[in-house]
């Protein structure tokens, strides 16, 4: 009888879902919505019941279903404990416990989501090949995860792939929404692109497509960038200055073999790889070699993905 | 029968070597000299001799050394593989495999002295408590070691725990030794923390201690910051805002429980401490507890320690 795992990636929104039989990439998927500010217990019945009438619908028996593995967007400790997680409501609890409940005791394993993303491209994507490796995922906000020998590096308090919230830059009078100043996250995610060519529009007389627009978003920033828009080039090179600092940092301190490039920005694709290796040729000159840059295969799979993976561990 | 660890401390004028009944933290030390840029095989050699010289003296049988560790002042592959060490004049070989050959077969593993380092205070002194730390040497260099679950985290390319090249000053003018600018090595190291005191003594009129000596040692500058001299503390300000830097970013990627400060540097004892504090809480905001941080409590035993305990996994 086929064994079955699932993958569940909780968004702010939706909560996507994954069945994958085990050790096989392919996968059914599905997405519910997020319950939010709900009573504790509620989300993980929702998702509960949800993968029980998809079992069903499958015609699989509850008994091939045999681990889950969650990715939530907050930090969550090396023991699966969630200090709080701004964004759902929750706080203060072990979901791992609460879902297992809810799906009459199997195995649950839960992590924060990037790093659960990061799981998914370092088990089944663009760094399945190799054992160490890092992703930095450049969407609304900066995330990462570290994996060192197949595994995730958490941390007791769930800092593990914060690079997000590194200071980059301590002359930054802007505050970040953690309440530093200077952080990664102010340039090199979706937010922080579009902030940057703001500023840049506003302060130079440089003709730009991005004039054009009314408003616009980080994914028009890169499409002007391919086009060889030199204010969009800019906005990249400010941009991959400081995610050149950032991941010199990160290669001198864990030496990853790869660094898987995700999230909205990444679709600027080898425009950003090529600017931030000229910046990592910059900062680092103690190595003949360092991790090789990729773009993330498996896109906004990765978290169902790296949640099935987690899940693997516990067998 | 009692059986015996032999922990080997690679350094560029002496070899510091320690036998350590297996579990204990108690053993017998000594040194020897370094035989540098010599045939390959011949520093192994002086070192099985002279290991095999002290088990005959302490009437122990040849039988009961199990294994050996050495730390190497140089980047040491995960495999066990050193690119170069210029310091000793030893390039592409595997060092274990020599130090086995010429110990009689026993399993001898090696890594880098910083990382192995960090592997002694892990295993035996300031962070022996916890599972995940990180060691930065701030001696002539800034070396640095990380553990994550007890294990050392070197990477393929043994660029593992190398902060002092972090750059934390892009606006630096002038060169560090690896050929980049505004590493934190300039700052944080021996040298660098006398260049820093030199600095403010050339552009300043500040009465200091300081100015009474014809040369000073990083020693010197830490004596006057405790007794309280304004430029000396100034010096330790600068350091300690580029290590908190560094250090931030550490704690944001791995999330060590504990961070060990050693070296000569670390003689500024909480001054230093409380400096570097003093910036963790400037650069970080996204955590409310982090690493602890806490002065190495092994001195120049580090390594023999931590390459003890390198042997000791290969049991």
């Amino acid at each position: 009888m086929k064994e079955y795992l699932a993958g569940i990636d909780v968004g702010g929104t939706t909560v996507k879902i994954g069945l994958f039989p085990r050790g096989e990439k392919a996968s059914v998927k599905w997405e519910i919505t997020t319950r939010k500010f709900a009573e504790i217990g509620l989300l993980w019945r929702d998702i509960a019941d949800s993968i029980n009438d998809k079992l069903k619908e499958l015609g699989l028996e509850k008994g091939t279903l045999k681990a889950a593995g969650v990715g939530i967007p907050g930090p969550v400790r090396e023991d699966g404990f969630l200090t709080k997680c701004v964004n759902l409501g929750l706080s203060n609890c072990y979901p791992a416990e609460l879902l297992s409940e809810a799906l009459g005791g199997i195995p649950v394993a839960v992590g924060n989501d990037a790093n659960v993303a990061a799981l998914g491209e370092a088990s089944f994507g663009a760094a399945k090949d190799v054992k160490n490796s890092l992703m930095i995922t450049l969407g609304t906000g900066v995330g990462a995860g570290v994996i060192i020998n197949g595994k995730i590096v958490a941390g007791n308090r769930g800092l593990g792939g914060e690079i997000g919230h590194f200071t980059v830059n301590p002359d930054e009078t802007v505050k970040c929404n953690c309440g530093s100043r200077g952080c990664l996250e102010q340039y090199a995610s979706a937010t922080g692109m579009v902030r940057i060519a703001k500023k840049l529009l506003a302060e130079t007389d440089m003709i730009s497509g991005l004039r054009r627009f009314e408003d616009f978003e980080a994914k028009d920033v890169c499409d002007e960038a391919k086009k060889g828009d030199e204010l969009a080039l800019q906005t990249l090179e400010v941009l991959g200055k400081y995610l050149g600092i950032a991941l010199s940092h990160a290669i001198l301190l864990v030496d990853p073999d790869v660094i898987v490039i995700g999230g909205g920005v990444s679709k600027a694709g080898k425009i950003l790889t090529d600017t931030v290796e000229k910046y990592l040729n910059e900062y680092i000159h103690v190595a003949e070699s360092r991790a090789e840059l990729r773009l993330a295969e498996l896109g906004n799979d990765g978290g169902i993905y790296g949640a099935a993976a987690l899940a693997e561990e516990l067998l």
